[in-house]
């Protein structure tokens, strides 16, 4: 018998409303060990031998399983300094300008919470990563969207490079109430690269309005061949407005290690420096000296194509192909990504039957339930990354992870080519 | 050149003067390496043998790197259940009923962001763990603090147990705003086991007002002899609005893990897993996958002399009684912990000169200073957990860490040794 008077059993007001989240539902509908799980980002290839080395290394020192420093142990954070030093070619103080997190998820959430004020606007592009709107609704903030729209020229899109921007759609976003603008290159879900003059035209807007940039870059690495990853931080005048995030899971195929990092001039990670103090303190040491060490292993071969931030992405790439040509085999239209290890597909063309499917879910939410419950085939729905301004816009798509061993690209195929026959 | 807005560079009002941070201060002055440290509590003993092994193990399975349920590794949940189902003796869902968090902070930070609201009182026991304060204000909430005070009955005060809470002053806290207590026992800093005497009051008055407990038991298993921790939850009518917080780091020497975990029922736990999922979303999967398999161990001979919940209070009492003697012999006046790792001292009576210290200081602030500089021993000052109205009650204090190694608490004796001779 529950005494606690109602009023006490509510929600607080600031995760109101923020209850579901989609990895919660798709990874408990996914759990079937006989269902083929192209959804949830994470690899299951291995990560590279030496990042485990490192593990077993560090794993030997006692003083490892104990307390580090706060804002990130002292090992990694000269590590990071080095990498990024190199990729922005500045310098970069591993004290004050850097703070590792739990996972790039932390490092958004540290941001938000220290830079966002009740009140504020924060513009998000959509299709956006699915934790960005509960974040800025969590800091009481209000999410200002913009989509991203198929080009003029383009007919019928066949790249994430044809969907883009609006730059007078964009300025209208911008106000005095705007803090910050969230952006996200490599994309997910998309698989879209920002090329340099789409982000000279989200800087200007940046600095005419004096706006933060919150930039997510966790795939930083995943870029094909064609494409090349700019840093918005490293154009004239955005340095001392943007948060570069990365992530360990994204960089080393270990996304259950949660470590990511916030970069940035000290006068805005200080501010994500006392969220974090007062919110998980600090992070794993065991995992981050052997991030670091690990770290340290590819700066010291960062031009070469054995280095892992290149070698991954040849190896993706393989992959990427594949998944395109067998998603176009079977009807659907895929959309062949730049960047990231996901790739999205058209699937109203296959005119699936849902009628047995919930009537007031979006299409694509239907369908990705109906492909897991009949075909047991998992993906993700693409509104999950979308408001409901924009579900109609892309609630045709759905999204699949490529970043899995050739078994289970075989496993899938065999799934998508078994029901392609069906059809015909 | 710094063009933002000095309006953007600002804290958010949450975190709005909850920069400083007694850790990040004290482990900067305690990182030269010729300090005896004595002051932030972590074990510099090893953890158990098996623990580090399970470890091993565990990253022998690739999939252990990978992302894990955002609420809990299952194998973890379900171990946390059955050994706590053993501790309670009821049933407790390791689905609903139990939320793993990074550190018993993590836990600490979801339930007062997932619980208390903006305008809420929330009391507090003073000397408490530092991070109760700033994170109930981070929650916008208003901190009523209540001292500890010795007992009527007993002159000078020699152990933790001659310190408690006056019934009719405890009473006086609570009213219609009142939404949260925290409890914190075995207690940090002074090592206060509250009996069952003093729960029930505390219980009667969270029923009688319908307010929330959360009971920080970090400390749960390293009590001395003569000495019982009884779990409030376990008390008439406290299950249903008590989150009991629990951490692996105190359990298993291995604070640098940072995995903790609230227990409590499901309308209660259900808010702080949605603070989880837009914070940090989960912890690491390899370190939760040997975490409960180390507990299963345990659980298994949960009643011997050799279960770490048992051996490790057994081996640590050794090491407060000579620390007790220690501080004793060299003319401190020690407060003999009843349980946890922490052991306080009045250092007032060494009538050490101070002059030198800044003067806007509290006592054993600047006394911690000089002892780390003219010493070279490092503890924390008591005044680090209290707020500025009982300051003058605690100021003549300072904590020792006793989960040290024999030669690190060697190191200490010489020290303190020496320093006496000098005095004499």
């Amino acid at each position: 018998m529950i005494k606690m008077m109602s009023s006490k059993l509510k929600n607080t007001k600031r995760i109101e409303g923020l209850d579901s989240n989609v990895w919660v539902e798709f990874t408990d509908l996914s759990a079937d060990p006989t269902v083929v799980n192209l959804g949830q980002g994470f690899p299951d290839i291995p990560p590279p031998s030496y990042v485990k080395e490192e593990l077993v290394k560090a794993m030997a020192v006692d003083k490892m399983n104990q307390y580090t420093r706060c804002f990130g142990h002292p090992s990694l954070v000269e590590a990071l300094s080095k990498v990024y030093g190199k990729v922005c070619n500045q310098k970069i103080d591993p004290y004050k300008q850097i703070l590792v997190t739990v996972g790039a998820y932390g490092s958004l959430f540290n941001a938000t919470q220290g830079l966002i004020e009740e009140g504020d606007e924060v513009i998000i592009i959509e299709p956006s990563y699915d934790c960005y709107v509960p974040m800025v609704k969590m800091a009481g903030a209000t999410p200002v969207f913009i989509p991203l729209r198929i080009k003029s020229n383009v007919g019928s899109p066949t790249s994430s490079g044809d969907w883009t921007l609006n730059p007078d759609e964009l300025a209208s976003k911008f106000n005095s109430r705007t803090k910050a603008i969230i952006l996200n290159t490599p994309n997910n879900p998309v698989g879209k690269i920002y090329t340099r003059d789409e982000l000279e035209v989200i800087a200007d807007l940046c600095i005419k309005h004096d706006v933060v940039c919150i930039s997510d870059e966790v795939y930083e690495w995943l870029v094909y061949t064609g494409n090349k990853h700019i840093k918005i931080a490293t154009l004239p005048g955005m340095w001392e407005r943007t948060i570069t995030i990365g992530s360990a899971g994204k960089t080393f195929s270990v996304t259950g290690w949660k470590l990511g990092w916030s970069i940035g001039p000290q006068h805005l990670i200080k501010h994500l420096q006392i969220v974090q103090q007062n919110c998980v303190y600090a992070c794993a040491t065991l995992l981050q000296e052997a991030l670091a060490q690990a770290f340290l292993k590819d700066f010291k071969r960062m031009g070469d194509p054995e280095c892992y931030f290149n070698s991954l992405s040849r190896e993706l790439e393989v992959k990427r192909d594949r998944m395109a040509n067998l998603l176009q085999e079977v009807g659907l239209k895929p959309l062949i990504p730049e960047g990231g290890y996901f790739i999205i597909a058209d699937v109203s063309s296959l005119n699936v039957d849902l009628s047995d499917m919930k009537e007031n879910e979006s299409y694509d939410y239907r369908f990705v339930k109906w492909m897991i419950k009949t075909k047991k085939l998992a993906a993700i729905p693409l509104t999950a990354f979308c408001g409901p301004g924009t579900r109609a816009q892309f609630e045709k798509f759905v999204r699949f992870c490529f970043i899995k061993q050739d078994s289970t690209l075989d496993a899938a195929e065999k799934i998508l080519k078994s029901w392609s026959k069906q059809k015909s």
